[in-house]
């Protein structure tokens, strides 16, 4: 019972052909047009009904939502908007959708709205213009590391170490949770756990990826991360995918080159790949935009924007030639931002981020050689012994999309680092163990792919890029 | 720093060009013949050092598993087993490697003895062929489905709903486990847990799957999953990869098609790009079997075996023709089973699948259209009451490696099962929203990822397919 695609149909020439589709009403104008949708693309079919040929009683269940089988003849359309329309012969109702408790109607819904219909979102235009958005960009993405050379490793997911510190942790038990078996010490008895000890969710699979890299060259993990940040904000998840490529040989230069190529590639495939459905996102944020006042909207339009990011040079600087501007930039001489930056060594936040990547520079911005006191144990000591070979891409409206570095390779000065920061060397034996066997320098970073997906469509909350969003107390469906 | 890759070197004329080339030793011969590797390819690249214009000290480092960069000239290679080699001008050792301490030094190890040095495992042949079949495998089914007009589907890891009953589940909190809060009633409040209710570790993405293919169409999950069994046996992980695609307007038989066409696609796949790694593999397996008796080893060589699955037609039947062919088996009459076939309607174990594959048909086998009350609650009832439109693919030496079958669409008949089991609606209000909405026909299956990968790189145990294994008492690294 495999047929067409409607994506396929739309791309036929009409030869009056018998052609049989599937799909879901979307529209049931004047009981003759229905505008049919299968998901393969943001157009419809419309299917033409000479309404005095049917019964009435099967016409009536031509509501948005029924899922039908359409048999007719594929032939060019009178009207405006398509190329080719079917004249339908016969028309199959597999599941009706009731207009009185269906919810989503052919009207607009808030966003919010159907936050709570995550399992029906995906009928709406815009869910299923960005979730095959996402979908491409998934495939770019693999197809991108293939293509260069890279081996997909499979970090995982549930971690027995707990060392890098990238941000709070999920427990993963068995244990009775009520009751659970204690020690001598009356402490938890993880030895009785399913793992034997107290395992995590993991929150990056890097330094797992770095061994990979020491045996395979090139690797790239692209898999589930977790943070139990208590983080009610439009860019945080609990549950989000990262893309982790880590590389033998590479120096933080390489490593940068690599992640704008990465970008600008990723981007490219979607700007070929995705064109209807980025036309239309790029209609509804025009549209979302109306109402907000001017200094709010997007300076550029969606599609002309992807295209400035292919088509640009990221601008390089260090962390210190930012914090020089930044130190004397308007809004911080006029107290403006919330943190003053006032010295070198200042953190930057989300709002120097911005100033630098849309009212500075105009463009995507790579900042490196951050101080070695902001930044992770793993990353490689400059000979100035106060900066790390870390690098962040900031880009405009999502800020740091980026974030990586040249790893520390030497063994001595990794177990210092480690030392001062009180991070146990049996934790990581392991990790330690890279640079005690054929340590060589290498690179890597990590970019969270909601936050990329969330820039290549224009959508302003991450809970409206990832199908079923888990946020704190919020795991449905 | 970037340079040319071994792989590629390999393949390049040589032209007494000079070259750079990264890697880490595999061995030293003769103070002479370096066998270099990157990771890129199986293949070592020869490097001949003159050692009379080398010093001493250098050449001391250049152990197993050091890391160097070596330049020189590509010449043609007097010596066999390759068609280039390198004159060597200059070495630059990264890291060396110490023959006393480091544990993988060119003599033949247990796959035992690799798994608790699953940091290090990647830097032998063995691994590194397995991880980089993986991987192309796992981007041969990416781009299957892409090519196929399917979306890849992110289907949430942490899952608020226990339902499927697939497997026992790991839960996730961030409750204290020594003094969680308790309610009124001196149970754990979950309310106060993260997601403010009780979460767990997904064991399947169907359900959820099934949402998306309502809209998309066609849709594919491929991502971890986990199962907090007890079971340590070579076929068995609590942290695994699954594939599931899930499509609407698909029966039974269309599902089944799809599934064999894409097993056979993936296998091909790697065939025209994995082939000196499968080379090595198929020795390996050989040498492996060579102390095993004649009955236990592999009746195909492992390309063969492949190349056998790509070019012919699985065998389907139906579970109850099974059932006919297996009472009326040798083994069966002579109780060589452990479970001895009596009726219709009897579960079948390993033993069963595996003599229906290996002994009777020789070839993959698929099952089809089982007894309701040995399947899950979602599978589509056949019109003759007892069966339902489930189907499993059988291969031999692995048995079932895709469980699928033609979903329940109808609201009725779905509500009716989920009683009879015990399975609450308002559990699953979402998923029956799926039936009340437009429903439609609808397919999928899963398929246990590294059962491929055990199948396609002929390792025996599933532990050594991943490159980090979760199991009963062991999460490390």
């Amino acid at each position: 019972m495999v047929s067409i695609s409607i994506k396929e149909l739309l791309n036929k020439e009409p030869l009056s052909q018998e052609v049989t589709v599937n799909g879901w009403v979307k529209t049931f104008r004047s009981n003759r047009f229905i505008a049919l949708n299968d998901g393969s693309t943001i157009n419809n079919i419309q299917c033409v009904v000479d309404f005095e040929q049917f019964d009435e009683a099967l016409l009536r269940q031509i509501n948005t939502g029924a899922a039908l089988t359409v048999k007719g003849t594929l032939v060019e359309s009178q009207g405006k908007g398509q190329n080719v329309e079917i004249q339908v012969k016969d028309v199959t109702v597999h599941g009706g959708a009731d207009p009185e408790t269906y919810p989503i109607q052919p009207k607009k819904h808030s966003l919010e709205f159907l936050r709570e219909k995550a399992h029906l979102r995906v009928r709406t235009n815009t869910f299923a213009a960005v979730m095959r958005v996402r979908s491409a960009l998934s495939f770019a993405i693999h197809q991108y590391f293939r293509k260069n050379g890279f081996y997909y490793f499979h970090a995982p997911i549930i971690t027995g170490s707990d060392a890098e510190g990238a941000g709070e942790m999920f427990r993963v038990t068995t244990l009775d949770g009520k009751n659970p078996p204690l020690d001598g010490n009356g402490n938890i008895d993880y030895k009785e756990d399913f793992f034997g000890k107290e395992t995590n969710l993991t929150v990056s699979g890097q330094l797992e990826a770095e061994a990979y890299a020491m045996g395979l060259g090139k690797v790239y993990t692209f898999g589930p991360t977790f943070r139990a940040e208590n983080s009610n904000t439009s860019r945080h998840l609990a549950e989000f995918w990262m893309i982790e490529p880590e590389m033998a040989f590479f120096d933080l230069d390489a490593n940068m080159d690599l992640a704008e190529d990465f970008i600008k590639s990723v981007i490219k495939y979607i700007l070929e790949n995705c064109e209807d459905d980025l036309v239309f996102l790029e209609k509804r944020l025009l549209d979302e935009e109306k109402s907000k006042p001017q200094a709010e909207r997007s300076e550029m339009a969606l599609i002309d924007k992807l295209k400035f990011i292919v088509e640009n040079r990221f601008k390089r600087l260090t962390y210190t030639e930012a914090i020089e501007i930044l130190k004397n930039c308007k809004p911080n001489k006029k107290k403006k931002f919330q943190y003053i930056i006032e010295e070198w060594g200042a953190d930057l936040q989300s709002e120097h981020e911005r100033f630098l990547v849309e009212k500075h520079f105009k463009c995507p911005v790579i900042l490196f050689d951050y101080p070695a006191n902001i930044k992770a144990f793993y990353m490689r000591l400059n000979e100035d012994g106060k900066t790390v070979r870390a690098m962040d891409i900031l880009f405009p409206g999502i800020g740091e999309i980026v974030g990586g570095s040249q790893r520390e390779e030497r063994l001595d000065i990794l177990k210092e680092k480690m030392a001062a920061l009180d991070i146990p060397e049996k934790e990581l034996w392991w990790y330690l163990d890279l640079r005690k066997f054929g340590t060589a320098v290498h690179s890597g970073f990590g970019l969270g792919f909601e936050r990329l997906v969330q820039f290549a469509t224009g959508m302003g909350n991450i809970r409206d890029v990832i199908p079923f969003p888990r946020t704190p107390q919020n795991a449905e469906f």
